[in-house]
């Protein structure tokens, strides 16, 4: 018998028919003999119904009152699954984010989790029941209503299966797990069986959309094995965990992915997919006086107004080695506001221009294999070489490398390095991609 | 400088336009130098519309998860009418209803509250800002979210009235307060200035719609001034109040309705209004053994089977005084139930026959006066039988007198007995009934 965190997407209960195959499998896991806590996500657009009606109000809205108000969305899914699941004879109850015990910081909109007191919902498996709990939201020191913020209820999942002690948490989407790439530019990704969690945060942290970079750091760190899988079928999807399985977690993984690629590097792929992000934009700074900290002034100044900067690029032209330009990335929403602080310091900074470039893309190869196996960036220059696509950008981790191109070539970039690593799959490999008319 | 609760209804916030009036309101009473505390019912159709998607998953809904399911729509209203108050630079805060120290029993659906906690609330009111909570709903001892049952807004709204010792607390509709009649049926019906606590509880016991019964016993037994007036016009409405003002309400009140009827008996018209009730029907149980406890037995097993028996005659055939028909009224929700539980102790008590008639209407006339004016149930019937209106049963309490009629005689019944009373207002005095379009 193994405790099982399930979380479904907005996606997977977008109305009565979803809720209610939600429902089923819900039972069916339970009927299989496992203690079960679900954790939910408000019903399709319900959010973005509750965002727009209070954009009729107000552009002001008071974060606390916004977060109450986004609340009421997972507290009327998590309501009607466990009707649902009831109405299927199998006992559930329903929690809240403050009845499941999810203490938060005050950042409404985006607080984060400090502590779970997870004692009803601990009790409630025991007696036999599913526990229910709405995602995505908590409650903070002061007794206020809390939300997670992006990647909400995956966090608020992977939370509970680590201090649960779950044995897996199972996060249900419309896909049927991670692929090598994105399957809407390249038709013959196949399905990962099974990626480390260090690949899967790379993945996350570089444009893959079907895990939070949040959850995927918190599965990391307290060890919590997670399975992706779509709630439109059976199949199994994408497992992630590292080292062996745990005797309970055994009996749930099917073969071929129980292999610990580390303990057994032969089995390990170099290449693991490609992650792909169109949602960068790049600022180029010019002849900026190569002194010591000048660089170091303008990271600051995009620190002081919160943007996220990812690359950095610092070329010195042969012809002037007085001057230096320097080029980076960050999220599309950071870049006004990062323009406008940099140009308030033009003077102080004495740069030329500012160039700004939001028709960027950004690709990411990711596999654990990379560590032990040398030339995969020659592979990877001479792939988009031929392919007459111009890297302008690059850097590396241990186990990832990206390359910025232009926006245009991101998708025949993929392509073609997806291809160069040998991860198209063969004819066999029923890849299934998408839900049923999601 | 008085403390004011304004409590609005589903039709006052039914929409995005309808929720910005009320904010202009609330920010006016604030700025006028009041402290305000608002109770906010769901938006308009929200909770049937909960209602009905529940209803499709099951017939069953465990009635703890009915009960934050339904608490979600009074969650919505108060986060966006708290927006919106913010949006007019009046600070405000909203709160659920255990935000709000609601604490009530543990029935879900028509939990009683067992107290309040202020505190916050007061904090809130003290700091200058203004309190937003939701209706209808409260937290158990489990702490498990409830809901109030019918009529729980106005609940709320008057319990936290009396527990902050507020001035007044304003119910807020689509219509400008009590009427002497249901102005859909006496369109010569006139608002009613003031009336007391007690003739309140008398009109919406016996079918007054406005104000819930529930709500009124709470501000009768706490003594919390009323003040029922339209949230779509500046007008007053009934104030509902028993001797003389307070002075901090005394600057709100009219003069007019300043005069206490109690202490000034020739202020005191003899009928204040005339409640109709279409919503009862009436069993009649024939040939009853005439014997000490038969009746009796009848009750209690309305009683097991919870049915709300109202008006009770007992008639003795002269031809044969050892059988008794009971005849008695109960609201047609009860009816089914009342008469199967009846049905199965047929053999024991006895009886002939069950006769069943759901085709009544019931009026009552409903005024201090009466007291010291003999002579009313005289005019009364004089005045039906004018009309051709046959009396089928009658019961009285000190201030009321409620006969029950043909349903197709009710309304000339009620037009009738309002022109005999001398209620018809006159010209001058001008009547609006209803809200802008609803």
């Amino acid at each position: 018998m193994a405790l099982i965190v399930q979380k479904y997407g907005g996606s997977s209960v977008a109305d009565v028919e979803a809720m209610k195959r939600v429902a089923r499998r819900v039972v069916e896991t339970h009927q299989a003999g496992h203690q079960v806590v679900v954790v939910v996500s408000a019903m399709g657009d319900t959010t973005d119904d509750l965002l727009d009606t209070a954009a009729q109000i107000t552009q002001h809205a008071p974060e606390r009152e916004m977060d109450i108000l986004l609340s009421a969305g997972e507290r009327i899914s998590m309501s009607l699954l466990s009707m649902a699941v009831n109405e299927l004879g199998v006992q559930a109850q329903a929690f809240t984010g403050a009845q499941a015990g999810i203490k938060t910081t005050s950042h409404y909109g985006r607080a984060q989790i400090v502590g779970l007191v997870t004692e009803r919902i601990a009790r409630t498996v025991k007696d036999g029941h599913v526990a229910i709990v709405a995602g995505f939201q908590g409650i903070s020191e002061d007794d206020d209503v809390t939300t997670l913020g992006r990647g909400g209820s995956d966090t608020t999942a992977v939370a509970l299966a680590a201090a649960l002690h779950a044995d897996v948490c199972e996060i249900y989407t419309d896909v049927d797990g991670l692929f090598s790439a994105d399957p809407r530019i390249v038709p013959k990704a196949h399905r990962l069986r099974r990626v480390t969690q260090e690949e899967t945060l790379e993945l996350a942290a570089h444009g893959a959309k079907i895990l939070h970079l949040r959850a995927v750091e918190f599965a990391r760190r307290y060890k919590v094995p997670l399975h992706v899988r779509s709630s439109f079928s059976e199949k199994n999807g994408t497992w992630i965990f590292d080292g062996p399985a745990n005797p309970e977690l055994k009996g749930l993984v099917p073969s071929a992915a129980l292999v610990d690629p580390q303990e057994d590097p032969m089995e390990q792929p170099i290449i693991s997919g490609i992650a792909h992000d169109r949602s960068q934009d790049k600022i180029t700074v010019t002849n900026l006086p190569n002194t010591p900290g000048m660089a170091a002034r303008v990271f600051s100044i995009c620190a002081e107004v919160g943007a996220n900067v990812d690359m950095i690029v610092q070329n010195v032209p042969v012809s002037d080695s007085t001057r230096a330009n320097v080029t980076f990335t960050l999220p599309e929403g950071d870049a006004q506001r990062t323009l406008n602080a940099l140009e308030a310091a033009r003077d102080e900074i004495g740069f030329d221009q500012l160039r700004y470039n939001p028709n960027i893309g950004k690709l990411s190869l990711v596999g654990a294999g990379m560590r032990t196996n040398p030339g995969v960036s020659a592979k990877l220059f001479e792939a988009l070489s031929d392919a007459g696509i111009n890297i302008e950008m690059i850097s590396t981790s241990e186990i990832r490398i990206s390359v910025v191109t232009r926006l245009d070539d991101l998708d025949r970039a993929v392509q073609a390095v997806h291809t160069a690593f040998g991860l198209d799959a063969t004819e066999s490999e029923a890849v299934v991609y998408g839900g049923t008319g999601r």
